[in-house]
């Protein structure tokens, strides 16, 4: 485990700076606006102010989304409808501009960039001329993970691997200026994966947690809870051993992921999350440090029932609600631009005395 | 009336173009992601295809917020706990950049028109160097309305006069390049008019649809609903006389609001709607002209009860809830990149076909 991520594990992750919340507070109520009229995002604002240590926080840009790619052994079992070289397919997609993460990011303007932690096979070429809006990294510590109803999917030490990309991508994206981090994820069969963590942490059963992904039919959902299950009958995993729930079940993309939010987290960055694999992977980085919890920012409620029962269990409310189950990312950087206005507000809104403005009467 | 709206009203908006649509739900199918994955954003695009009658549709950019301001009869009735002079103060403060509604299209890139179309009082000079960024237009059909519990709020001929602002703006904002108009209002008092309306239109019962607005007490609430009761015995006006509806109970920029709806439906310019005040002119504009409604979208579901009351009678279901009741346009505002987001994905999300990325299997 690396040396910053143990210190972070042991010594714990900042908490939310008390006086600057209060302030934001207090700010809230001098700004031309009846008070607590703009519902979350004040409350949200205050937030921001807390995480950041400052009032008003900065206006949080520029944003990156962190894609994080990884392969998962268990979709031998025919969990997916997709075949598995579709993860790398959509890597390249990804790199070269043409996913829906990458056109969300232009929209919100947001950086995009993809880690390979954990692909199987190689990396297709990019044509020439392509790729340069978008960082691809290789960062990988695993061919796939392993097939979870036969074994491990990871080793401790390939777990332990892969959250440790996750905290060097996460440094390296905030010492190059992010002030907001969102998650992303590629991977044909992570839904399955995501369900099977959900259900560790949550103590849920399988089939309350498990969705369809991106589209098994009925027959097909019912044959992805039933190996979830005889996933969870191997490995009698326990929560307060977060990697050794990463081994039994993966994937690479999960562990990087909780491994950034640990390291955001104790730099004073919010996390934006997108969907179910971000709400797996939530509970794994509150499991490993149970502070960070604090700088994740539920960016919509995916479809995925897995991830609703992963909000709750982190209590956490979602900004948007808009039927998405795409995952890369996309739902969390569609939620970029509020939690921007919310800081936005706290910084450039006049008050009731700079304006000139009259304050209500008092009944 | 004016004799461009008079036309709209005659011969209808043109309907949604049905071959546009049928293509954007082709190519929804075609791009990189699994079916029906982005959810709402999918339906979103493909009614921009048939309100711009191409595919794939614009992204719509520049967005422009039409802020409408007048002032209210009924305020001195006791129903705000808000001096009047508050809106004249409103109005400086949008022109000065320094309004909530302000902060928020800076953060998505709108651009901000704020009309005086009935404001009780003479408008505050600007100090010198402020209120570049924002168009302040004077186009005042009357010094605030009257006490509709006393008499009529607006003549017909005042309220015909308001409904042509609105058809002006809209002509002139659109001629000046905008593709998407965000409906906005300041009014001291207009909540009260707003649930008036909305209780003619719904049927509904006052007490169902009158919210707190900017800040009322319970005793103030019960007293506003009282007032909007008193208003309603006095006033025995139809629903199929929008105009009657609207000389009855104002304001101003609700015609105002009402007239730009149905301008920019007769452009195939979509419309996001705000909250309460936006969903009680909503219903005027589709009294007036029915197909409007098809051109609307409904920004973000206000806590105002007559917010969702009016959008239930429209058939329109909001994109953002996040507890917000200030008004001036800011949620209509901060749903605009969702808006243009869900027209980018038909734009630029690479194909199966174009980007190599394999389809899912048939089972």
């Amino acid at each position: 485990m690396s040396a910053l991520l143990a210190d972070l594990i042991t010594t714990g992750v900042p908490p939310l700076d008390a006086g600057a919340m209060a302030a934001a507070d207090a700010r809230q109520a001098q700004l031309t606006k009846p008070a607590g009229s703009m519902g979350r995002l004040e409350s949200l604002g205050s937030r921001l102010a807390g995480m950041y240590a400052v009032c008003p926080p900065p206006i949080p840009e520029p944003a990156v989304v962190a894609v994080f790619a990884g392969d998962h052994g268990v979709h031998a079992q025919g969990v997916s409808p997709w075949p598995q070289e579709v993860t790398v397919q959509m890597v390249a997609n990804v790199a070269a501009g043409g996913a829906v993460v990458n056109a969300l990011a232009r929209q919100v303007g947001a950086r995009v960039c993809v880690v390979d932690v954990g692909v199987a096979g190689a990396l297709l070429d990019l044509p020439a001329g392509v790729g340069h809006e978008v960082e691809l990294v290789s960062d990988r510590v695993v061919d796939g993970t392993g097939d979870f109803t036969m074994g491990l999917a990871l080793t401790r030490a390939q777990a332990e691997a892969a959250v440790a990309v996750g905290v060097r991508t996460a440094e390296r994206l905030i010492d190059g200026g992010a002030q907001l981090l969102v998650t992303g994820d590629l991977g044909i069969g992570n839904t399955t994966a995501s369900a099977a963590l959900i259900a560790v942490f949550t103590g849920a059963d399988p089939g309350g947690v498990t969705g369809p992904g991106a589209g098994s039919d009925a027959h097909m959902l019912a044959h992805k809870i039933a190996v979830i299950r005889a996933g969870l009958e191997r490995h009698r995993v326990e929560p307060a051993d977060p990697i050794g729930v990463l081994a039994a079940f993966g994937g690479a993309e999960h562990a990087a992921l909780a491994g950034l939010m640990v390291a955001a987290a104790g730099r004073r960055v919010p996390v934006v999350l997108d969907g179910v694999i971000a709400g797996a992977a939530a509970l794994v980085a509150a499991a490993l440090c149970p502070g960070v919890t604090a700088y994740l920012i539920a960016g919509h409620r995916s479809t995925e029932p897995g991830a609703t029962a992963a909000l709750a269990a982190l209590g956490l409310e979602p900004i948007l609600d808009l039927g998405l189950r795409l995952g890369e990312g996309s739902g969390g950087v569609l939620a970029v631009p509020v939690v921007q206005a919310a800081a936005r507000l706290l910084r450039e809104v006049a008050t009731f005395e700079s304006a000139g403005v009259a304050e209500r009467e008092e009944s």
